[in-house]
């Protein structure tokens, strides 16, 4: 049995009402496993920040450390300018949590319609690691010459030893676990200085494992996603390749609608953070109608960080139940079920199996 | 009539197969419309490179300033390191002739099976407009404390005022002359200091134009144009993320294979460089089955830039009607046809329309 204590943060838009579900599932779902979660609830966001001046307090990140998780809806809103949104929030938390890893699951689900041939969607099951610390998004970088004609902007991408040796030791204990194969993105054959160094220590280090690791030019690895996505296994990506990759896979897979992502300090050291791949999306917010599986598949990988195993495990297979049944999936997946019919469904699933 | 003195670098591999393919077309369809090209035939190559010791001779690209344009196959070959390969010709080409521009077609082609589900593959017709000069690839970065705990590795991006103005016009201009609307490809909401600025000059200088231009994420992006890619007209990215989406366009097309590019000074004081984005790959090379049609397809738009617009649409609808015929499709898009059946078809297919 897992005791855990877990801040909760809705955020904004549908990030709220994701929570609720989230939630909603789990005050059933965990008696039925004898585990526990004591939720710190907070109410950080734009909203906050358009009241108080501030996403979160100046506390924030002390409060958060003792917790054991995070599990976060989705922050920005219309109004907020993004910089301000994510380095009010999620940028620090990554950064100062040292949550170098972002770990996102892509897998072609029974009832998500992909928007590949049947033949080439069938089976894809990709595990993308994402380098979440350092690389392209640097904090050097600004602008030269406001307001005159030489005005120019730079921005330096920073890969160091430490940072690409940890996040590919990460992808090769996953692959080990996994079908053993990492495809690693990179961009060494043309001008950008970094790439044969990631290229260097991803595979000196990927070598001490049992995986077979290869690396692809992002360009082509982005055609070969669509052309065959179920050859792949492991996808090691740097920052902006992670990041990019990760939403091209679950396109792929035919909505970032139901793609999670953890945020994980592997050492465990601080709290890991677990987020839906998607955003507060302003535009359907307010009515409902939000697909709530993204949440859901992040609680699971939060419940599995945890240790609940059981409790994970019947909530990926009440998940996957839901999305098997036309009845309750979400307009987004080509359904017509709300977010509460949803959640309803994904709770009689892990009632039932449980019993 | 046209006259144009051009280029001719076969390069390595399947890149000697398919300029066959494409002078030969070219010596039966350019008497037929009254154009005249002199070539310029240049062995510059890895083989050249391994025996002579560079890629091409020391005044090479004075030597290509002569000409109106320069028509490339593929070059990189196994055991010549690729900066070795690009640096020695390729970059060098596209920088000191400031071809700016990279224009990249990606259109969903009759007989070319596209990965996608019918429905959603139906009217893919997408210009890529790419920087082609600044950016992400930039000749600043290195190593620190190479064999040290510390390593680093660093790449500065430099975007200039001159530079985002200059591409954002041209793809203004042609978004003009086609269904007037521009994405630009950002990733502005995060860390990197130089997408801020991109939005604000792409959105400035469009802003001149009948164009309607938005701004999307890099990651949404990507997902999205495997999503729904009929709603995209002009899709305007930096060096890298133009290199990104022309290949995941070409892929969710059906194929690299057909896919063609132009390397654009559109102040046309140098030579404009014209290519396939295929490579020269090594493992099909000099079997004859490697497909012609991203040459050809390269040579449509070369013929365009020099003015032989009825050579150029008698081409164009030549390559259309041989994909359509099964029995002239190479072995990457589904067929069995060798590359000198697939340029027999399309020579005759122009004989015959220009008769
Ligand atoms: C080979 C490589 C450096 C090149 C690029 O990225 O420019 C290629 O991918 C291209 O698109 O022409
Ligand atoms: C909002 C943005 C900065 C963020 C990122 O690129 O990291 C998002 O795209 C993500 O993937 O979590």
């Amino acid at each position: 049995m897992t005791s855990a204590r877990v801040a909760a943060i809705p955020g904004d838009g549908i990030g709220t009402e994701v929570m609720d579900s989230a939630k909603a599932v789990l005050a059933r779902l965990l008696p039925l496993t004898g585990d526990n979660i004591a939720w710190t609830d907070l109410d950080w966001s734009c909203e906050r920040y358009l009241t108080e001046g501030a996403l979160m307090p100046d506390d924030g990140l002390g409060l958060l450390r003792e917790h054991d998780a995070v599990l976060l809806g989705a922050v920005g809103w219309p109004g907020v300018p993004d910089h301000v949104s994510l380095w009010g929030l999620l940028i620090p938390i990554r950064r100062m949590f040292q949550q170098y890893v972002n770990l996102r699951p892509v897998r072609v689900m029974e009832g998500v319609p992909s928007p590949l041939r049947p033949d080439l969607a069938e089976g894809v099951d990709l595990l993308i690691v994402r380098e979440n610390s350092e690389g392209e998004y640097s904090e050097i970088g600004g602008r030269f010459g406001a307001g005159t004609p030489v005005e120019s902007a730079f921005q330096q991408s920073v890969f160091t030893r430490t940072g690409v040796e940890r996040i590919a030791r990460f992808a090769a204990e996953r692959a080990e676990r996994r079908r053993g194969r990492i495809v690693a993105a990179t961009k060494s054959n043309g001008i950008i200085h970094t790439m044969p160094f990631w290229d260097e220590v991803v595979a000196e280090t990927t070598a001490h494992y049992s995986v077979e690791t290869t690396f692809e030019h992002i360009d082509a690895l982005a055609a070969k996603l669509v052309l065959h996505p179920a050859r792949y296994d492991v996808v090691l990506g740097s920052n902006l390749f992670g990041d990019i990759l990760s939403d091209l896979a679950a396109g792929v897979c035919g909505s970032i609608g139901i793609a999670p992502s953890a945020n994980v300090d592997p050492t465990g050291t601080y709290p890991s953070m677990f987020e839906p791949v998607h955003g507060s999306a302003p535009d359907i917010a307010g009515r409902g109608i939000a697909n709530p599986v993204g949440m859901l598949w992040s609680t699971v990988m939060m419940l599995e960080h945890l240790g609940a195993a059981r409790a994970a495990g019947l909530l990926m297979e009440a998940i996957a139940e839901t999305l098997r049944d036309p009845a309750t999936r979400t307009a987004d997946i080509g359904g017509t079920a709300d977010t509460a019919a949803v959640t309803d469904a994904v709770i009689s699933h892990v009632t039932r199996s449980a019993a």
